[in-house]
């Protein structure tokens, strides 16, 4: 398997997931910027990759593997996927293939829609009850959801295919480590303004996560959505924890079966027992989405909330679970399910 | 001034206060399990005061002050406070006199209603136009504001009384650090459970804070507000960031003016300049309070932002602002303004 | 294979190593004040043991496992494991049987000393060449090594071995994360007084661990070392990043050399590229130790670096390590060696 | 009072301890390529100054104030210091004129030397007893030590002076928020980076505050001193933590009294009592070392540990306070003493 943008942190998980996988092995690995550096200079927790080289990403340096992810910003995928053949399995971790409807694309991006390739998250359950595992079988494009998305989809998602909770007025709430915004070196990155801080980000309905959001959550109600979107940045380098209310509209007492229902049979996906709330820490570095609901019935809204790994179960590990799927392999093969807690 | 409850972090806190205050000096500190240890044991950064020991908290040792400040579990203030003469002023940094409603209390805390003291809020806006401070000259009794309760206030208050957003379907999240839950120890304050980690508690209605914003919420908006009010530990030692969405009722447009309005002629409190969102590390230990709003018209929400430093503006700082108003001092004397950023 | 004292945070490690391990399942959990409830409720990162529930610690409760992996207090691991029988190969985490010096332990603890077992560092290097590895192969009683122990030991004992550095006045610090102490309620391990700070503790040659430090360089060097040893706690809550600097006594050039021979056949030590240091994000995680070393002629010193994981190569992946020896399986089975970074 | 370099962590630090000083205002501020940006958008908390616009470093925006504070990279201090007035009282933050030995300034900078200016630790003791705070009354330019250097220097001055320790083996390792790197946008230097990591830096002899440490020490000492020097980043945003050790020279038994003897009448250094360690926490935005000192008679070696924040008394406090002494201020005027702890 060939990792296209292998020198970010999206790459490098990709490249510990591989590491441990029994089936996808480690092939090309490239850059932009840093083509030519040695892995480890990036990556030094990738320790036993310590003889590979990153080579520049273009179509030749990819060609002759069976599986690509790329792992590059929005824009780049588009363009090197459009010279990969149509046999090989590509995984695009970026935004380019997520949304189906071209407007939003060029609404939140301002660019040219690349069209929209199948969705990879299994777990999100239709309307008609159906998961979107289901398109992912044979697939040989593959669109890797947002980490934001994907943690906001997972909480709630059950309580609109069940109609025990509104589409109408949702409220998402989150608390971001840094890692989820790459190595750009930006000001507000840097750990001296990171450290201490909990600071709102792209507030007020201009987030590019919020489409995508929208996309899933009507395939799960049937219905489109309102949504108010804001993330915060916090101090731990990875993690998201997605807090998510909507509106009560079914009974009190059918809102936690609604969930129950959805995930019983879910691999990655786990609601807690009652009265346990999600945590990041317990599932850093893990391919799982830790979920709780209850209801607030004097406020009248159920509250959903979700943690997982921007970087596992966000991004890297949901990106070997759809190969897995895509490829015929067991859906959880390679994957880590425990988190690295404390 | 005496300080009860001086060994917790909000005692702490008071005393770092005092010692830059040209009015207000430092008398007696006393501690309940603590009584007999010497201060800089629980609290190393008062190093000018490392000769002081910590007498138990009776009325006797608290006796001979104009003023006592109190910090102490909710319960145990309002027993020492029936001690104390009249024409004292008392602060209350615990729960005990914050409700109005009985009722309230009773729900939340499932004891007898102590009985309510003017609030230490000044900068609540009431529907009226007038501002809370009005209550505090002159007065020998206050309450001093629970830490959320103040981000939450003061982010939302504006709106509603000047009628542009909804008292009716309030959603506010919160980012917290864990020393607004004291030195208590318990095994999900550990930093090795709070390093990494981003983690709700008290979700779905049940935190005694709730009906502590209600009331403030309905002197701002002269209506009853219903609230889904979820908070989030995360790893900063302080600081809250309350994220505040509530339904547009008014025009867009006059969103703004409604805070700036509110705020204009505030020492403490100040909306950001349009584009710059609050964060906790610029309001660290100062007795300020940084406000954001913007309307995110697709999702017919309003979205109001609030930093501040749980331990000063949370608690400490106000404290002193209503002490110095009560006493016809100042109100900004001896207050800390600037954040310690970064 | 049962773990005794599965609540805390070694115990938890353990588990999580274990589901990974293809060869030794989980058996019997125990607990000590904790016994009864449900494991989850201590390690939500266990989702898949979400039905075990922690049994009381007691030679009973252990018996039928060919393995059994003692994560108690010291004291505790002594008493109970000499009600196991002598066939059951017995591991302990906790110090009761590192040390051969019984007055070291006397002077250290204060207590009897327990005896000796065969100790579990399977890296360190002997002054004959040998690596005490050789010790393990069919043992039934191991001592796992202590957490800063094993930092320490790593970064110096290839130079003691090969006799470029003295072994008179080795000096070492060392940043560590908070969750090496366990999850013991003291209020110096509150989040709230770690976030923010670094803080040295049993400065001055206290530390208990320095006899056993001690141990494994005299054996490395074939001399007495003495040893100067501070550890900090900085606010991370895993890893320890140990700063060893010794005498330069033999010829500058060849230092390098004498790391780099002690590992260059080691499956979860690497001496690092020139240039890099070590960081403890890149092991968190995994068994791995990362080393690096150089010389500051101009100060006549050695500096040697290594970065580990306290919870896993410092002591949950160390037991598995040695299990694996011990029962003839291959030393690195179902252990991971990448760390989870950033 | 003028500030060149506003725009960093230094020169926000500057502007918050000015805004609480009696004496010094703040007037012109200054920057490089932030010059044209508002205050505000780089220190948020600075919000009383939000009226302030960057100006651009030069003779003509610096011209007309009696005190000139320079916080500019090594190299531009010394060009723009020449082009003002002698009779302005200008304070060198920067490195250029701290060393008084031009071949280290060479071997370390590799530049032309600027010449050395009074040096700005009031506190450093001499090998004749005399402090350093003699040489400020009346300059007109003084070199401002750095932050890395006072931790040292402070922690281990007064054995030196007093012979108790020994110069020609000093180890010093320290623990350090990356705020003391200030804003350069590094990739080391991202809060993904820094979030859960200690990792070393400048090992192995090279970093340029070595001879700094050195001329200060051999001052206090009275003799040349040898140095092995580790700082290593940790995940605080401010604090040093400097664990210093020499050999012991003296009787154990006096090696206190050395300590205690040289900071008895020190406003902002004190010697904790015995028993208790400095933290970071404890002097967080305090112009204040905390300090304490044992005898680990095994090792042979006295243990000294300094606690200071980089930006205050490592940077911004000690600037104002040699203003405050070369002015003919009281030497404490406007400095806070009490750290914003927890």
């Amino acid at each position: 398997m060939a990792i296209a943008g292998a020198s970010g942190y999206a790459g490098g998980e990709l490249l510990r997931l591989l590491l441990a996988h029994p089936e996808l092995g480690v092939g090309t690995v490239t850059a932009h910027s840093k083509a030519g550096d040695r892995l480890t200079t990036h990556h030094p927790q990738l320790i036993e990759l310590a003889d590979r080289t990153l080579e520049p990403t273009t179509a030749e340096t990819l060609a002759g593997h069976d599986v690509v992810i790329l792992a590059l910003p929005h824009g780049a995928s588009a363009e090197i996927a459009a010279q990969l053949p149509d046999d090989v399995l590509v995984l695009d971790c970026g935004a380019d293939h997520r949304l189906t409807d071209a407007a939003a694309w060029q609404r939140f991006y301002g660019t040219e829609h690349a069209g929209s390739w199948p969705y990879g998250l299994p777990e999100l359950v239709h309307h008609d009850g159906a998961k979107q595992r289901a398109a992912l079988p044979g697939a040989r494009r593959i669109a890797v959801p947002g980490c934001n998305v994907t943690a906001v989809t997972l909480a709630l998602a059950p309580g609109l295919a069940a109609g025990v909770v509104a589409p109408d007025d949702i409220v998402a709430v989150l608390a971001c480590g840094p890692s989820g915004a790459g190595k750009s070196l930006k000001p507000h990155l840097l750990a001296s303004e990171i450290l201490g801080a909990a600071t709102p980000y792209a507030v007020g309905g201009v987030h590019r996560h919020i489409p995508e959001i929208q996309q899933n959550l009507q395939l799960a109600g049937g219905a489109p959505v309102s949504l108010s979107f804001t993330p915060t940045l916090v101090p731990m380098s990875r993690g998201i924890l997605a807090t998510v209310t909507a509106k009560l509209t079914g009974d009190a007492g059918s809102v936690r079966a609604a969930w129950a229902g959805a995930y019983a049979d879910e691999p990655f996906v786990h609601l807690l027992p009652e009265g346990q709330w999600p945590t990041t820490a317990a599932v850093l570095g893990a391919n799982t989405a830790h979920v709780q609901v209850t209801v607030d019935e004097a406020a009248g809204r159920v509250v959903a909330v979700a943690a997982i790994d921007n970087l596992t179960k966000g991004t890297a590990g949901a990106a070997v679970q759809s190969a897995n799927l895509a490829l015929g392999l067991p859906e959880t093969l390679g994957l880590p399910t425990t988190g690295v807690a404390p």
